[in-house]
């Protein structure tokens, strides 16, 4: 599993990916509950930003969480307790060594974590190995290729593609959503279905235009301006253009669109 | 009202829409229905691909069908008429110049047709000039920069903006749908909603692969092949291989994604 991921672990993307959960929580989440009684694995808990719904939405599952980072685990662990919920197990490890046995759980669930990974399709394939037979396997991904936007704006999706290449640079890939299908049909799971759960935000939409295209997009984006610059992928002058392009889809005239992926498979 | 249409009228045209509208019917028609006695103008009824659904899906409604076309009218009209269906009036005209006093619909539907529009604002002013007060508008439209695919191509992406780029020269916009919101809103309409339908096509849904991606996209894209070239917009050769990737696309591993927007306002 590769460590080096894009995000990174400070504090701005720990409240990023808060807003985040808050504001899409029902666009992803809404149609995922396990039955009382199911033991399910969230892979690649980050610091449980999904963990807090995933047990809220399945109060009567048992739900193991992992993730590689031991801080990682242990921010989650007290968001997760914060919120009063008792239905999680909380262990640090690697998804491409995991200490499960072979049918150690009916369902597993990973949001926004096969983007980092270089070999996606080996993950799916471990992950598939904890699974009983006829369990299934969550994924829920963004596609960054997806985001466009009014007014349009070259600058805007040339610091986008710096984002998108840094992070193909530390060996993930941040346009993995449209690729679900094709990545879980070849890691051997069955009967899979994706479906697309796009983001539309205009200004009849404020929630949307502040928690969405401000405060999670546009702030993600900005968020590498300097490994950008450093990288040589842009003129700081094209970025900050482009940051200000993305920020001028808020006023009252702009729209935003993005699309996340949800993709569901049998074992 | 522009007559430089990109997509021009030819046979093969006609073919590629009406396989567009039978494999997207429901996505985008289904929930337009307009009450028993209203009076509903169709402006730019094209060929007729969209007013059978309008007519069969509000039976008790009097829809009026215009369009610019005398050709594309008459051809409209056999295609209603050979589908059973008696609730539409066909009229030639304008929509910069239409022969209907204020109050004269409860309801104007307009679909593919402000993409052609050198000036879709004052066209939206124009159908607003007809519509009773309360009245809707009903708008639906693409968007060619929405189009995403796996496996992700540069020549295909120049192939598209082809299409784009011709019909901006034709005096339309091809990526009209993300400004729907604006439009309607500076055009003077009330409570204006947008709602995006995303086309997502996989292996497992060969209908959309067939209809959708192969004979409704990729065919409009490949037909204007003559027109990109002459223009001195694209290589042969990179716009050959552009349409040999949207192709690869419907492949068991491929995916694509596009989408149209549906917007509503009221007078």
């Amino acid at each position: 599993m590769t460590k080096a991921y894009v995000h990174g672990y400070d504090q701005r993307e720990s409240i990023r990916l808060q807003d985040q959960a808050i504001t899409l929580v029902d666009l992803l989440h809404s149609d995922t509950t396990y039955p009382v009684g199911s033991r399910v694995l969230e892979a690649g808990c980050g610091v449980g930003a999904q963990t807090v719904t995933l047990a809220r939405n399945s109060p009567g599952a048992s739900i193991t969480a992992v993730d590689i980072s031991e801080k990682s685990v242990t921010e989650a662990k007290q968001r997760v307790s914060a919120a009063g919920l008792t239905n999680v197990h909380f262990q640090q490890g690697d998804i491409f060594h995991l200490p499960f046995g072979p049918d150690s759980f009916d369902h597993v669930f990973a949001c926004f974590v096969l983007e980092h990974l270089t070999e996606p399709r080996v993950a799916l394939q471990m992950l598939k190995g904890c699974l009983r037979p006829g369990g299934t396997i969550t994924v829920i991904e963004g596609d960054h290729g997806s985001a466009y936007f009014h007014p349009d704006s070259d600058a805007a999706h040339t610091a986008i593609h710096c984002q998108v290449e840094l992070q193909s640079r530390a060996g993930g890939n941040a346009m993995i959503g449209r690729a679900l299908y094709p990545l879980l049909v070849s890691a051997g799971y069955d009967a899979v279905r994706v479906s697309p759960r796009m983001v539309y935000v205009d200004s009849s939409k404020p929630d949307l235009v502040d928690g969405f295209t401000r405060k999670t997009f546009t702030a993600m984006i900005e968020g590498v301006r300097q490994s950008a610059i450093e990288a040589g992928l842009a003129d700081p002058v094209v970025f900050d253009k482009g940051i200000k392009d993305l920020y001028r889809t808020t006023e009252g005239d702009g729209t935003f669109c993005y699309t996340f992926f949800k993709a569901v498979g049998n074992r």
